[in-house]
């Protein structure tokens, strides 16, 4: 008879929902090592007098028995717990790829969650709507509180809700810490070796200037992307924000058109002006990259046949159908290889 | 023949320097289930209208196959990291432990890491003598940069005092804050179930806190504790500060006699005014616990044969001895049971 200890009960049946996909189809994971570490960052003042470690990124690793040459860097601009968990509780992107034989990292870059000693001052302060701008920026629905009628999140769920709504840290938006990341997402893939960036949100900005810092950016799978890098010349001609854009010399952003990116959208967009306006920067942008020789291509996941999918597909209920859509793109592009 | 990816020889080789224990004698981890999820916290303003989930903590969970039914809550007060992993960049607490069958639980508590989503506004200010203050605070060596000779540090691998200097981020040590932490990490054990609190420095007076709000601390074990719950009248009669003390009325106090506590102290104490003192500090709150029928013990790691043992002996070079240490206790109070 197995024993099943009162926490498991509670992870895989309470929590969990007794969701089948909880329980492997394997059984148990297999890792073959694990750990954390930090990496980049500066060393502020005088280390013979008076110093400070600072400004890395701090990562966390879990490899598989004999696993794939490629490793997958989850990079949200949310929160790890995304891309650990189902909102149901289920098995997130991190198990569900360990699952399929790629070493996953998950990333806090410099000043976000673990590695927050940053070298400079950094404040946060509350924002007294951030539940009902989660509601309608992740597109749970158009308005708070008004759900879409098939959207990919357990609605009646009341414990789904609040993990959600807790489920993302500070996340300092702007040109230039997406450079402060980048530099030391390029120093993790330089340790780490080839890897293939999944990103949400700014995450994407800050993977593909990663690829201009690092030739080890082998990919990117960018979900939902907010923020480009153009050529010089031929962005949107609008004002650096909080997510960019950014533009680069022609002879750098070619980089880009060595890494075969996929931008994935969820359903609804077309219910939202500005998620609209978003897939139709992102069909610029590949449009671009691909003129100057990229392999670039925008997924909608309705036309994949996916519907309700929101602004986190990879933490959405159909998130194992997602994953099967990034198994394809990354067998597509040899990025599977043992 | 056995295929081993370029980021496995990363991790296993390069980076753990080869040491023989990172090769597990069993082989691969076995995981049955792990993700993650916040917990505790407050919903501030009106959901109606304009509301934030803030104030929860965030744990990671891994549970091995068969597992144990105490698990094991790892509470830091510098960084998740350093359960994580050795100095050196072998297995850490975290490893070492679900190997045993031990329910793993890794705990950002409120405002600390990835639960920094506050209720209040926070201000982090970087300090410019943070690697000199940690040099000694961790007892690596009595004065910066003096190592003591025979300290469990690989003091002359640069990228392990490289990694150490970045393994902390922000704590907001106050009793007020380790109050609040304490309600959410009393949320947690209600949830999970029985636990054992593995703490480090500030950690401590946290978990002694929690085990007055949840009956579901079946244990304490407190690495180089900092910070002392007291029954009214019998504290040190000094000013509270940033670590207490806290004095809580004779009735509340008992129920720390209830729980077995282990208080772990390294090596070249001697050598330190500080330490000295937080070792007296520390048998004094033994004496008091056990005078209510407590299981309070101190334990000096010198005592029990391993030398050079630092501020955080759960990450030193010879953690698999004070493993083995933890198990022996775990197994003296029938906290290893299946």
């Amino acid at each position: 008879m197995r024993v099943i200890a009162p926490t498991f009960v509670f992870a895989a049946a309470a929590f969990a929902g007794g969701c089948a996909q909880t329980e492997s189809p394997e059984g148990a994971l297999l890792i073959e090592s694990q750990g954390a570490f930090a990496v980049g960052g500066q060393v502020s003042g005088d280390p013979a007098e008076a110093s400070l470690h600072c400004d890395h990124g701090v990562v966390e690793y879990q490899i598989p028995p004999r696993a794939r040459a490629v490793s997958l860097l989850m990079w949200h601009s949310a929160s790890a717990v995304a891309w650990q968990r189902r909102w149901d509780g289920g098995e997130g992107f991190q198990s569900i790829f360990l699952r399929r034989g790629y070493p996953v990292y998950i990333w806090d870059g410099p000043r976000v969650g673990r590695a927050n000693w940053g070298c400079v001052e950094t404040t946060y302060t509350p924002n007294a709507r951030a539940d009902q701008q989660n509601f309608v920026a992740w597109r749970f629905g158009l308005t708070y509180p008004n759900w879409f009628d098939d959207v990919q999140f357990p609605k009646d769920d009341g414990e789904a809700w609040n993990q959600a709504m807790r489920a993302r840290y500070q996340e300092f938006d702007s040109v230039a810490n997406a450079q402060l990341e980048s530099d030391a997402a390029a120093a993790l893939a330089d340790r780490i070796g080839p890897t293939v960036a999944l990103t949400n949100s700014a995450g994407g900005l800050r993977a593909l200037l990663t690829a201009l810092k690092s030739d080890n950016i082998k990919g990117i799978v960018a979900y939902e992307n907010v923020g480009w890098v153009y050529p010089e010349g031929e962005g949107p001609n609008v004002p650096e924000g909080r997510f960019g854009p950014v533009e680069v010399p022609q002879d750098e952003f070619r980089k880009l058109a060595r890494v075969p990116i996929q931008v994935v959208w969820g359903d609804n967009i077309d219910a939202s002006d500005v998620y609209r306006a978003r897939l139709e920067e992102s069909r610029r942008f590949v449009d671009i990259v691909n003129k100057y020789g990229g392999q670039a291509e925008v997924l909608l996941l309705p036309d994949a046949g996916l519907k309700g999918n929101t602004h986190l597909p990879f933490a959405d209920l159909n998130n194992v159908a997602v994953a099967d859509l990034l198994s394809e793109f990354l067998a597509k592009h040899g990025l599977d290889r043992r």
